[in-house]
Parts: structure tokens; sequence; C-alpha cells
């Protein structure tokens, strides 16, 4: 692109700049330290962090700007073993390029931010400016870009589909009803009846966007609007061949957050999980026993789930564990039942280190079948006129999965609250900032 | 991937398979043909269409499949200079994937699909199938491709930001309110507050999501819901170089378009747009002169914006036209001012082929300053407050736009209406499929 500021050199660029050269550095003022002899200017840009000193002659008058001040920083490359990257910048000449900035709640220049979670909520805005903070949304935007590079790749095609909708897709409750031209309308709890018409188009697709779920639970792990990755595909033999893709984009990601985020991965320290070519699997009904619950539990309980994680780990070497076969009585009615004995279902669950991060399976795909889900759930097939149209004139067997953003995000930092990750969460109680 | 069907050759891949060649194909029977000598199956999958030829003794009882049925047919690959691509597949095999598909309400097969925009739009799930509408979403896709190609290259980071907020963005009118867990709350305009505040935590941003307008008005260009493609940076001089951004998007969608979506540009036998180097620019004011309107009109009607277009056209072999400068009465209140004459704004309009297509400029960075702006336009700066957090811990010079996908999609194939290429419009009166 055009430069709008040509002679422009960026924090990590200075070390493989010259000494002696000139160059014009542009960011926040991250800390400023004025000591007897000498005063020091950490500048922060998008890039990193870069190291101005000054002699006391050369201070501003009123001193350095204060911390968060937009500056740009013209000077000389000069070396310095102890400065980040082994070079600093002399000779500054320093010009504001924002008002003088208020304080923060918080010292951003820390290296820990020292907060407690409805502060770093309530001052998401500047608080997100926090280097550590900010690395945790940079695994996320790497794990969006390789995610779509892996589908891409094997001839996906990215779809958008509406988020007002006319009725609940996943069931009636926790949906947000919407005022829509003085008309009910929805705000859609996930793409999944458009993502499945469209693989009659597309054969291929995936959706990245928000999803909206009214959870009236106040927990660490919902939200009520969530960046859901959604991936759809047909001519599936089953949901083994879903969980296999499934892999393959975790595996993606994962070595796209190593390629494209090592800055972000080196500063949270964080050890990246390894997702093996074949993910181990255990069936529902074995899973139930192994953790010693009875036989007729419908649902895997949080302290299961993480006995499994547990186990795959001891077992398997493995931080991911796929649970099939889930209870047909729990799943949607388009879920695809097991073939050879139809109270489990083809479908699955993902634990990433024995929390719950992904749900994906094979979908019904025969016109006849879908209806009589639908009408054995005690709804009418008119509710879903649109979707059944798809199914009518032919639709190959089908399957897929849905990634939460920020639970991904969450599980690879080990955040103790989704929300900690996720730019300006919503929830029960929370629609600002 | 794992190929869910090992041997599975797609139909463009077969003319690069040796005749005698066993193949499997998998898809959807796009036509049948039964002759008296001889009988055709054309198959339709996500790369094309391939012929399946058929001796009157190899025909399955009952005859071919309905048109749609999804299918999966072996066979041997075989020359012939009159089949697509110059081979069919022989002695096929014909396996039913899905039931026998029941007819579309118009025919697919077709070359050109002879169907109504009311037609169009209810049967969206199946009418999308066809091979000349599906083309147009795929030029859809390839420009989201490159479009976060091109900024990924220049050092942005993709955001998503809450659709759900508690307070109008761009302005009171033209929102759908929501009922959030029993507070009001409205349906996002536009991601415009939170891009830029993240601006002071990434510097370069972007982000692809729906926006939604309760737009009163039945339009050929108006949705209510539309898929934006939002941009926001640091460190800008003005506007003009916003636009130079802008311009180095558009050539790098229209590249991504050429290099990934060749097939689809030659089915649909568009002329694609070029974006000069140097997007020619003229004055708000120059402009209302040019087409004879008074000085004192605030905006420009279609008619003016079409003749602007034929005058960009004829004088600079251009299809774009900046449009620089509007009133700042008719701006939002964190457009920047012309700094020369505040009167004018530091924004523009793109008007691609006559129509607006693009909305971008410099924003106001100063706190004080938007703090006055909110002020003068007779709002409360505590309805902004996370907004303005952000400007009072300083935020850089910077600006931004916005493209619309549907609008772009429509102009390049020059659909006489934006709803003919958006998956499932929402409009005033629209709400389903």
């Amino acid at each position: 692109m055009r430069s709008p500021d040509p002679g422009r050199t960026l924090a990590t660029e200075l070390s493989r700049t010259a000494p002696g050269r000139s160059v014009t550095l542009l960011g926040h003022v991250h800390r400023r330290r004025e000591l007897a002899s000498v005063a020091f200017l950490i500048l922060r840009d998008r890039s990193g962090l870069a190291q101005v000193v000054l002699r006391p002659s050369e201070l501003p008058d009123g001193g350095l700007p204060p911390e968060e001040t937009v500056v740009r920083v013209t000077g000389t490359v000069s070396a310095n073993p102890q400065a980040p990257g082994g070079v600093e910048v002399a000779s500054p000449r320093i010009e504001l390029l924002s008002e003088p900035a208020a304080t923060p709640v918080v010292d951003l220049w820390r290296p820990t931010l020292d907060a407690t979670l409805p502060t770093l909520l309530d001052h998401a805005p500047v608080l997100w400016r926090h280097p550590a903070r900010r690395a945790t949304w940079e695994l996320g935007a790497a794990s969006l870009r390789a995610f779509r590079r892996t589908l891409d790749a094997a001839g996906f095609t990215e779809v958008h589909t509406p988020k007002i909708v006319a009725t609940a897709t996943e069931s009636g409750a926790n949906v947000f009803p919407v005022d829509y031209f003085g008309r009910p309308a929805y705000l859609a709890q996930s793409p999944q009846f458009y993502k499945q018409q469209l693989v009659g188009v597309f054969e291929r697709v995936y959706e990245v966007g928000p999803v909206f779920r009214a959870e009236p639970h106040d927990t660490v792990r919902h939200l009520a609007e969530y960046v859901s990755l959604d991936v759809e595909f047909g001519f599936v033999r089953d949901h083994r061949d879903v969980l296999s893709l499934l892999g393959e984009v975790l595996r993606g990601m994962l070595d796209g957050i190593r390629a494209e985020a090592a800055a972000a991965v080196a500063q949270l320290r964080v050890p990246l999980p390894t997702i093996p070519e074949e993910i181990p699997v255990i069936h529902f009904r074995d899973a139930l026993r192994l953790v010693g619950a009875p036989d007729d539990e419908p649902d895997l309980a949080p302290a299961h789930e993480r006995a499994l994680g547990e186990w795959a780990m001891a077992e398997f070497g493995s931080d991911v564990l796929a649970v099939e076969g889930y209870p047909m009585a729990k799943r949607p009615f388009y879920t695809h039942p097991q073939p050879d004995d139809e109270r489990w279902s083809n479908s699955f669950d993902l634990l990433f280190r024995g929390l719950e991060l992904v749900t994906g399976g094979q979908r019904r795909h025969r016109h006849s079948e879908l209806v009589a889900a639908i009408k054995a759930g005690g709804e009418s097939p008119d509710a879903y006129r649109g979707y059944l149209e798809a199914f009518a004139h032919g639709m190959p067997p089908h399957g897929g999965f849905a990634i939460g953003l920020e639970r991904w995000i969450a599980r690879l930092v080990d955040a103790p609250n989704v929300r900690e990750v996720t730019l300006f969460p919503r929830d029960l109680h929370r629609l600002t900032p």
C-alpha cells in the first residue's frame, strides 16, 4: 500500500536497521521513565516495543508525554545491548499526534495486567492494548486465517447466511426476539439450516459469523453472542469423515498459529496442543462406563468431561477426545442416527483438555426421514418449509461441525473465563462496552 | 483431507483422466436425456458438469433418476469430442444417494434460469444450484478471500465485534430493536465505533460480518441485512490515504476473482472493471457544478451519480470515481472535517459505474473535538462512554471504509436488483427462506 508515512519504521524493524540511520517511529507512549541522567520513552506500535533514549537536554518542555499518548518520534538508530532487539533510538524529536492521554485505570506497561475481570471488561477499549491481552486475540486471528486456508485448499466455498430468521434454529428456547418491521423474528442461534441447504449448491461450505444464544445461565463458558466457525460438506460416509476433517482443520489452525503468531505464542508462553492424525474416539455408552456414570445418563456432566480428558491424555497422550454416539433423544432432529442402533447418533462432541469445544456429526439427508423426525418431535414440517425444500430436491449425505472461536482461544491460553478472550463480550448482564 | 470417497473424480478432472480408466463421480443429476439409441446423464458436482452415456441395455429399471437426485456413478472414461472436456463416462453403474428428487419449480439444466425475482427468492435453497446463479456468489467468495489476503499482507488484524449493542451506531433511525433479556438493545448498523476503538489496539483492523439496517424503503439497492467489509487503520494523513488503500483492496479483489474464480467469470461473461492506480477524485462542490445542481444541494441524487459515473468513464476511462468533501452537515459526528474549510469533510463516496459502492474517510481522533461534535449534534457524550474512553487515552489519526459485499457483486454482474446476488435476502417484506 501507499504508505501514509513513507519513512516509517516499525518497532520490530529497528533491529534490522543500521546504527546511525535516521528513523521515524509511530505509536503510543507505552512507558516513560525520567531518571536523573537519562530518560526513556518506550514506544508501542502494532509490531511491538521500541526504546527511545533522551538526554536531559533533549526532554520536551513539561517532560515526556503521558502513557498512551500517540506520538511520532524521529531519531537516530543506536546500538545498545540493553535495549530490546539491541538497538534504541537516540536524539529524538517527539511530536504529539493525539492530545496528551489520560492515565488508564490500570498500568498497561506492567508485564502483567493487574485487573479484576469486571475492570477488564468495563475498560475493554483501552485494556485490550496490553501486549499480553492483545496476544490472545492474535491467536484467534491467526486461527481464523488458517481455518479458511485449510478449507479453501479442500474446495470449500465461504458463505454468509442471515442472522435474522423467522423461526428458532436449534430449539425454541434461548432465542433473542427481534422486532422486524413490526413482525416477530429471532436472532439465529446457528447457521445450521442454511449451511445444510448450501451443501446442495456448493457441496462444501463454511461460514465465520456471529451466533446468538439467550443463555439464561451466567457461567464461565457461555456468551450470549459468539463467533462460530461453521463447516458443512457433502458425500460423507458417516460422522467419522466429519471428525477427520475437523482434525485436519484444527491441525491447520495450530500450524497457522505457530507460523504466523509466533510472537504472540512467545509472549503468552502457552504450550500448544497436538492434535493426533487420528483423534481418539470413545462411544458415549463406553464413556459413561469409564467415568462410572449410570447407563441411562442422557449427557456428560462437566466432571465426566474432565475425567475423560485426563483419560485421553493418559491413554493416548492426546489433548483431544471425540465422544461419539450421543443419545438421539438429546440431539436435534436433523442428527443422523447410528445405523445399527437408532438409540444412538452419528454425532460427536470433541473434548479439548476435558472441555467441550466442538459439536459435529452426520445429518439426516433423506427428505422422508427428516419429515418423520420433525413430526416425531411434535412439530409441523410447515415450520421448516425452506429447509425441507432443499431435501425434497435431492441432498447428498453430509455432515459438519461448529467451533466456537472464543472457546478455542480460551482453551489455548487456559483462560478461566471465556470473557477474558472475547473482544467485547455479551452476556446475561453485560451489553456494553 | 482424508477423502470420504477415496476413488472420487471431480467432473473437471475427467478431461485429465486417461481413457479406459474406471472412475467414480458424485453429484446431482443435472439433466437426463433418453433417446432411442442412447441415453445421457449430465452430472453436476462442485466443480462443474460431466457427461455419462448409457446404452439402452444399461438403463436402470424405471429409467434414469429424476433431475437433482444425488447419485454415485461408476464407469469408464471414454473419449468423445462432443462431450464437455472431450471425455464422457461410459458403461456406468448408477447408485442413488438420495431419494428420487422432486422436480424443481424451474428447470435448473437450462442455460438461463427462467424465473421471476419472487420465484428466485422464494425457492432460493434450490435455485442457487443453477450454475449461472452459483457463479455470482463465487465472485463474492473469491472477493472475500482476496480482500483478507490484501489486508493480511499489509499487517491488518481480523476482528469480530458485537452485533447486539446498547445504542444505535449510525443514527437513531433504521435500527432493529432486540429484546435482550428483557432490556432494550439494538442490532448494530455497522462496526464503526468498535473498529475505531480497535485501531488503538491493533492499529490496522478489518471485519467481515453482517450489519443491519431497518430500511423502510423497498428499493433495488437496499437490504435489511448485508455483509459489510469493514476496514479501519491508524496513522493516515487524511482521507486520501484511505482512498489509496481502498483502491489497492479493490484491485486485489479483482485480481483474486481473475485468478481464483476464472470459471465463474467465463460462465457469466462479465467484463471486469479496472481500478486505476490513482482513483480519480472530484470534490463534492465541483461535482454539483458538473451535474448542474444548485450549490447548496446537501447530497447527490441517483441521477447525479449516474452522470458522474459517465463523466469518469469519458474523462478518465475509469469505472470508479471518488467524490470527496461531502458536507459535514450530512456526515456523522465522527467524520473529520476538511482542515481548511470545516463546511466540508475529509470523507468520500466511491461511485462504481455511477452507483455508490463504498463510503469512507478520515475520522476525528482528538477526544475534545469528538466530545464537542457530539454535543453540537444535541447528544450527550454519556451515550458514547466506551467509545470516548478509547479517545481519552490516545488514538492515532485514522480512517477507514466499508464495502457492501452484495452491492459489489451486483455491480460486477450488473444485476438489476441486489437481492439476486444475495444468498437469502432480508428486506421490508421478506424474512424467509
